[in-house]
């Protein structure tokens, strides 16, 4: 990572709470592989401390049996991207999928726990906080959204009712040898109004990249999102009134981003992932060589990849947010330009 | 425009039908404002052809009437960029909405006319279609889907039988002096596999950028898109099979794209415009020294811009395959690289 | 140009100045060719002021006769980009040299104008000045050095008493129908300690890509620049010692940048231009289908287009000093971080 | 390293070869630090070939010894970044010089040398050769230059008659406990004509910020450099004959290079080192709290890391021609474009 502000206060430990979120093994409805993720800092900080230098971090692998995936090598698992990458580059390292592995997500992880080392010195108050909304059919209701329940559950899902039916849900699922999808939201309070760009550099164009650049993600919302097609502009505008300390708003359609630029608002952001393509359940496909084949991925993968992306996204909006906070001081300077009232 | 191939055939006038296409004006479902959307190429193109030096174009404001926006520079419009151009930068130009006006778009559409100009000599066969599938509470059905409708109504949308009832809902809409979001969606056939990259400038997340960087995007979907967070793994496998021609697939969940690269089957884009603020119903504000007020927009303003974003999508989508055929012929070379079969 | 700090007064004629140093037909000493290199502002720029958003200026061609460029289209100039541009693209546009002509330098004045406006208000008293120090066989004497004198003569000339035997050389250069070489140099004055990146993006190698960038521009020099080779560890060492301010130095060997971060001290920036390859006097060369020929060119060209690379280098100073600015503003906040005493 | 064309061959042992050449210890004139330098591919390389995705390569520290370095930390070396990294960053890390060590060049070898193994597969017959012409006051005569004598002395130098001059002089420099700077030339033959563009990312604008950000290079040339300034404009022509296979020149003042597009003859890079400021001989400084110090660096550096700049050169060359050819592929396909004759 290049560009960290310097004097950060850092520590492998501070970006292992991170990591240990993602970790699979972690409970039961994730994969059994067990992968400790341990980060070690290479280089950007000295004595507790960021330099201003670049940051290289390191996570080895230390549980991948390649024999798990011997047949992979030779054949196409239909919803994976063994297909492309062989259609791209004529060969591939099918070793735990190569850079297409969830794997690669730790290293995002990693990531965003110096961006939030950074915004903790930066933008103190802002919060970053992911959570699930939907597993398949499963979906939390939103008179029950309770902050506190996140962390208590292996879903990090805020609807405590609603856990025994997802718990039974993915158990069957996992049964069915077959996985399922996820909708993850992850929200930012305490962003300061301003970040962002006019066309270049849009924060929700980042956002949404951003998003979309996750294994298996599939679908970006900001706000309202997709339903936004469905609202009338009175219904969507989101009035504004003067609060004691500027400017506030009736509501949030918008996700706290207009025209490209954050309003102070709480950003949201919504994603969908798509379930894992590594099942136990035959499809149809074909080899290397053209010849039909049924494909059944053995190895040990997540019922519902979705439940370790929760993290993920919330490192991704870290890393966007500290970024677009150092160009917004970069060209305006520090705290907010405009004054209203 | 920076980078385009040599020698590719190009003139204004190929241009300017793709600037129709979203010229306002254009039907009376659209603003009245009257704009040319005239294109002139300033350089990069000699005797009919691109010379592979950069190439600039310019569209001129014709009809610009600044008074229309009097009222506008002191007040913040419910749901506009006003409000976050003024607390970034302190102070804006309020004529036509400046960087955040829909006219910014004119600029999109004619860099995806160079881009499809591009692709027409690079990769014959192309084709990409942008159409409307909901607007408001107005949805297409897609067992009546026809390519050929697309073109022969005002709001690019291939159900001919529901044509009367979204005429009249938008009458409607106009009517009630407020404005109305709407769905796109953007299919690019022919593409070819392999466009795209594993981590760094994915084909999906570019999309993903693209088409929520323009103006009132709230959402973007590849593929499934947020339904795919309902699906289960043997529903959303797109299986595959030995085609004539290469393998080929018995579904198309993935919409075209899997770990980031092309798959060669159809792309398609989804994405959500909201209703545009400026409307003539008033609504909540405050103004620029913070006292209280009602904002009615008056000026010409779009009912649904949704309409005239569907030439705007196309010309990002456009865009965004011509940078990655172009990546993808310097990294690997031309033609698919990986035989199957 | 994209993120411009907002807030900054600008207008045309500020930018103007600079362009009138560069602009051609200046003095007897410089093309003959007419134009006003009259700049616009079209956007960015509201009440007087930048806006923040995208800042786009044009400065039309007035005076462009193709019909001096008529034999050009046939026939490669020896030392003239003509032949690199039509083995690269296959076809070029010969009409005022295209892309590769000298007038391509006034956008780089006008965005030059544009970076000194603000770093006028962000860094008071940092000021750039350029002059030339050789031009062929004449040579500034560095004892002789008169800042004031730079801006009485028409080659922006420190060295009065050198006057009369440029204007005799540059005189017999012409009448012998011929062209020449020259060396400009670039300092800055005021520039804070700490511009610059460690790795990536070091001030002195984005210096060294802005200069030799520049049409004609074939060696860039920092500070003792390729003088470096012959110096010892002893005489190069910029020995320091605490003045009222802060550290300062006895010398200034480095050229105010070491390790790619700016000491604070005067940035010595040296370049040198080639002479003109479109000359009277005829070459060998060839025409497009391999037979020979000599090559003259007529058209209205520099003697020594050296003389109008003086502005050019300075404007290329200014984007990258305020480049580097807004960078370290971004990463590191206002001020400089590190105390010493 | 991202973008790398699949399919190359690859393995450690070619990537080591070039590291040997600048690996510490290699000769008595160079530091008598012992560093393996033995780099490891982590990624991107399958089955002895590139995968096309992102290549991470490892050379670990074995001998430093951070005591070396202890005063260091409180002072300020005369010429060395340790000063601007406490002015910009307000603390660095002391151990080996952090980021601006020259054991960062080592990075750039290795890099270089994955671009030499794709530069071999893309382009047959490219040869990048680096060598010293210039070492304090001994200099190389050209009369007596010879390829073979390159690799067979300790200073990469084509002067066999001058060698022991140089090995006498080197001497002298470390007993009188100083250091000398270097003049090294890279030479690229068989690059294709037509690399590189117009006006953004020109060949010789990129060429020059490689260059120029190798540590401690203060200047850079391209074909005559800053020679260019003495000439005229007869003398600089090269002009042009029709070979057997194109069009050939008669000289080649400009580097190979012309409008920042490569011409198809030698491209001529060439840079100034400084001395290494780690002397043993006192120099006049401060330390961090402003007292006045004298700063002996102990440690075990260069007498000349000009020597080992010549690999790193080499390096810098190759990734830059590789970058460039990948970006011509892109644009513009395989093959010169422009025919002539």
């Amino acid at each position: 990572m290049d560009g960290c502000p310097p004097g950060i206060p850092l520590d492998a430990g501070f970006l292992q709470q991170w990591l240990d979120k993602r970790r699979p093994g972690r409970s039961r409805h994730t994969t059994q592989r067990q992968e400790a993720d341990a980060v070690r800092i290479l280089s950007g900080v000295h004595e507790g401390q960021t330099t201003g230098t670049p940051i290289q971090l390191m996570i080895e692998n230390t549980d991948q049996r390649s024999k798990d995936y011997g047949d992979i090598a030779e054949t196409f698992r239909p919803g994976h991207a063994d297909i492309t990458y062989h259609l791209k580059y004529g060969h591939r390292d099918p070793r735990g999928g190569g850079r297409s592995s969830a794997r690669e997500t730790a290293a995002r992880v990693a990531a965003g726990g110096v961006a939030r080392a950074a915004l903790r010195e930066l933008v103190p108050g802002l919060d970053i906080r992911g959570y699930m909304t939907r597993m398949g059919e499963m979906e939390i209701d939103r008179a029950r959204f309770d902050w506190d329940e996140i962390g208590r559950n292996d879903f990090w899902m805020p609807d405590a009712a609603a856990l025994p039916g997802w718990e039974a849900y993915l158990q069957r699922i996992r049964k069915d040898r077959n996985s399922v999808g996820a909708e993850v939201e992850v929200v930012a309070r305490g962003v300061p109004p301003g970040l962002g760009a006019p066309v270049y550099g849009k924060l929700d164009a980042d956002l949404a990249a951003a998003a979309m650049s996750i294994n298996a993600v599939k679908g970006v919302e900001i706000g309202e999102g997709m339903a936004a097609a469905r609202l009338t502009g009175t219904a969507n505008a989101d009035e504004i009134f003067m609060g004691e300390n500027g400017p506030e708003f009736f509501s949030n359609h918008a996700g706290g981003i207009l025209g490209g630029i954050s309003t102070g608002q709480e950003i949201v952001l919504r994603f969908a992932v798509k379930p894992t393509s590594s099942i136990l359940t035959p499809r149809r496909s074909i080899k290397v060589d053209g010849s039909p084949t049924e494909v059944v991925t053995r190895g040990r993968h997540d019922p519902c990849v979705g439940i370790r992306a929760v993290p993920v996204g919330e490192a991704m909006v870290a890393c966007v947010l500290l970024d677009h906070y150092l160009l917004h001081r970069g060209q305006v300077g520090v705290g907010p330009r405009g004054r209203i009232g």
